[in-house]
């Protein structure tokens, strides 16, 4: 039974066992429609607006057109949480789909868009933040254009899948050697006392916790360079990170088995590690936050 | 009120309304799970047998196992028509999904995969197989494993809607000027008497009419060439056609704007249409008929 069973559907709120979808419905069909997870830190969203923005960026790229503006949407998931007293750490789910129609691949006409959300408890993961995760590389076999954030997530699904089977976390991406992103994180390598990303291209999705990693390393003083790092670069790295709205800022300690660096996650990790709890006014793990 | 309301669902059968899915299914949150549509004609399937295999190596790909084997699927889809007294041209949707559980992108434990299929009816396209239709060329955009048919489907979604709205009734997608297959249909063009079409690597579908149409030309001894050929290639073609299960055998007639040669229907696409015909029993369009 949920703890946090009231969700929100087309601006109303429900209990979650009376949203259910016909087979027609277009997420079902075509995976036409985009989301967003959002961190909850007792009960208190985090980049919510970057978030938002974003969806209705990904909106717009695949041309689903919703009557809510930003600061309603904003509204109705506050409302959300707090109807659901939701004091914990957790997420937001929201979606938005075309809608429900008869199967063709073309657009429908006259159709609303499904839009729902719901908030599940999460607990952060605190002993990987503070001890570093495993990763493999794999090729990055997804689309084209992975800056929508879509609910066509099937290489993800495999991407992951693979990684948890070799005892990792995360599964880093390449296209022919250059690294793009993790299954559901963006990357980065330090060396020299540089960050190095790959750019906001079609390629990748720009994260919201990437953004506000660029906003910290930038505070920092940090240079924050967004060119693309390969495989071969992975071996000289002085740190991996990745960051995600659930992953937060990660230390990645080994890739496909080889220790990055001396294996600890290091120093430049932990200076944003500890910007991203600040950030979020959140407490960092046992003994960083000592 | 749908005229064939019975669906099969989980090896039953049930009214379409009594299929609903909660919004944890993986299909509504991934595209988890993969899909068929085959032709039925006067309440006949066409290359029924062709489906369900490859349904089942899509299934082994993206790693899901269901309880059914094939022979008793194809008659559990049998059955659908009869129940629905099915008489007329239409078409079996049938779709299988990892299954409902807690959102994560691994591998729920101990879930059961999702299968509905439904029947609905479809006419064919007899002005379009008579005369011919227009295209329009686009970057393929899709993952990288094109022969899997999964739900994940957005880029062709996008295509054929780009299609539509320049008056196309398909989108002609090339890697890097390098011709694969249309949003939804295999392509196919004829030079001095042979067939190019791209081989059936993980860029494209080996569509069931595809399989059908090798079998027609080897029949008819026209070389079947399984060669990507490039967008430069049209310009010089012969002819160029298509073929999908609900498309048939299809002449292209314009491609962006261009005439294909004399802007006309081929004579090898016509004897492949007319062996699709005799290969399913159909009557051919009015005029090829004749």
């Amino acid at each position: 039974m949920s703890k946090h069973p009231i969700i929100l559907t087309q601006g109303s709120f429900a209990h979650k066992d009376a949203l259910l979808f016909p087979y027609e419905e277009r997420g079902i069909q075509f995976g036409d429609g985009v989301y967003e997870v959002i961190r909850i830190y007792e009960g208190n969203p985090y980049l919510m607006e970057e978030h938002i923005d974003r969806l209705y960026r990904s909106l717009a790229a695949i041309r689903i057109q919703i009557n809510l503006d930003k600061a309603t949407l904003i509204q109705l998931l506050l409302d959300l949480i707090e109807r659901n007293n939701m004091s914990v750490d957790g997420l937001i789910y929201l979606q938005v789909t075309r809608g429900s129609a008869v199967r063709t691949h073309t657009f429908p006409d006259d159709v609303e868009p499904n839009l729902f959300a719901y908030v599940e408890s999460q607990p952060r993961h605190l002993d990987k933040l503070e001890n570093g995760v495993h990763t493999i590389t794999l090729p990055d076999e997804r689309w084209a254009n992975c800056y929508i954030k879509s609910l066509n997530l099937l290489p993800n699904v495999l991407a992951k899948q693979t990684a948890a089977e070799n005892n990792c976390y995360e599964s880093i991406l390449h296209r022919d050697g250059t690294v793009t992103e993790c299954g559901s994180s963006n990357i980065y390598l330090v060396k020299d006392g540089n960050i190095y990303t790959h750019p906001t291209t079609n390629h990748i999705l720009n994260g919201c916790v990437r953004m506000a990693t660029k906003r910290f390393a930038d505070n920092l003083q940090i240079p924050f360079i967004e060119e693309a790092f390969s495989l071969d670069d992975i071996n000289g790295a002085d740190e991996i990170f990745l960051t995600s709205s659930m992953s937060e800022v990660l230390p990645v300690t080994q890739v496909d088995g080889n220790k990055v660096a001396n294996g600890e996650p290091g120093l430049i990790t932990r200076q944003l590690q500890e910007a991203y709890y600040q950030d979020a006014k959140i407490e960092g793990s046992k003994q960083i936050s000592r």
